[in-house]
């Protein structure tokens, strides 16, 4: 973790595990650059901000993105990539909204990891996603998730 | 229809009509904008293409964003919102790729039309997603589509 | 100040008073969105990233984007706008990264505010921008700047 | 050039040589992705523009950014990577504008091309910008212009 992460010790969000099980919650604010001249959030900004959430939880579970494009967790460069999305555009959010993303972990596969995203206003939902990501190398070939991460995302009973 | 717009004639895509029924194809090139680390279009891009798809489809239609939201096409200004988009990421592409948006009309609603839309490269779908959007009036009420816009939609048989 | 802005303390980064001057720094990380092909931060994030910074500095001014826009701060809605910005890509930032973003006040005109703005990474630099936003009405007239936004960008001396 | 190109002749703009020289012409569409809840294109989406201007400039020249990060072109892997932006946005365009982007050589350095980027509306100004590009090995290393490259940058007296 380098200094500046210190000083910003929420900056990847966090992760809670409660009663409800294990989920990661990461606040995000709307700028200029997330609206549209609608005057609300552009619907593709909550693509983003998933991403974001999906990436900060990989983070704070030790495994983050650099460390599997390197290979460093595995034996072969590798990303998550997406495969499916089914998304919900519940309510719209507004010019300097803050807004918190939850993911929770709702199937692991053999290559695959599907994550309930839903971004809440005031804790209210006004994005859901289901989404389905796959673990492949640099080749593009599906790779299977390594105990490690396996682990990560499987809170502790 | 501006000069700008008459020196750039296939700008805003095309419509064909053939056996297979209505449909819009928009060329939409892959920049440094659109990829990510990875080497490949960032996910959310597709989003921000089948976005383009559709206001061309509209502005080819007779229907533009603007003249919705200005009111000139109905009693109050309105915008197309998405309400759902089942997404599936099937293939990658790349910097430099041309790809082809086609959008068709699959079910229309009261206020609501549902599109089917297809990222292909070289002919060969990358994307594929189910869009349901919702006319919606500046003061956040669902609108019901005029008859001008529910004819635009549906080819002549 | 919502529930969820108190949850997050650091969101909207900090103000800085000290002997240099008054700075804000808001702390970013580097998401694929934010990349190219090229494995480096997209040159166009930065700019994004400024924004963010100014918008932030404005936030813990007591000044947000949304009371400018709905006239709550002036007779009429305004925002700023960006007018010039001269931008040095000092090195480049890649995935994961988290950056600061500096923003300092160098000249206050009647109309407009000059700011410094730089990105640094591990504390050295690598994107420094001089901008000049001028706050401009709904009509496209630029406007006087009221005592409380002069005073709040004029540190105590 | 793959059959998509083929059906979309103008995709990559024009190059046009003329009395005033040689520059590059890129028509542009502003779509709700460009815009934000100011209801004009927000700033940051003039620089994509003329990213995509600049890199099509290159493709119509003959050498695209592909051919580039692969080597084909030179000894090693490169890009050009923005180094320089001086940048003044003159006037707003909205939703629904097309807009037109003028690429012009204004000065060839050794690593570098100084150029004049201005965005247009209705042939009048709104965007104005003087970028330099270096040209890049994937090392990091500042690359000679290779004579290839420099010939396509001069129009023929």
């Amino acid at each position: 973790m380098t200094d500046s992460a210190k000083s910003w010790p929420d900056l990847a969000g966090r992760i809670i595990d409660d009663e409800t099980g294990r989920r990661h919650m990461l606040p995000v604010r709307v700028y200029f650059e997330d609206t549209d001249a609608g005057g609300i959030a552009y619907h593709a900004s909550y693509i983003r901000w998933c991403e974001r959430g999906r990436t900060d939880f990989l983070r704070l579970l030790g495994t983050d993105s650099r460390r599997l494009i390197d290979g460093s967790d595995s034996h072969e460069p590798a990303a998550f990539v997406v495969r499916r999305m089914n998304c919900d555009f519940l309510r719209p959010s507004r010019m300097d909204d803050v807004l918190e993303v939850e993911t929770r972990v709702k199937e692991l596969g053999g290559a695959s990891v599907t994550l309930l995203q839903t971004v809440k206003l005031a804790g209210r939902p006004v994005f859901e996603a289901l989404v389905t990501v796959v673990l492949v190398a640099v080749s593009g070939k599906p790779l299977r998730l390594s105990a490690v991460i396996r682990d990560a995302f499987s809170p502790a009973p």
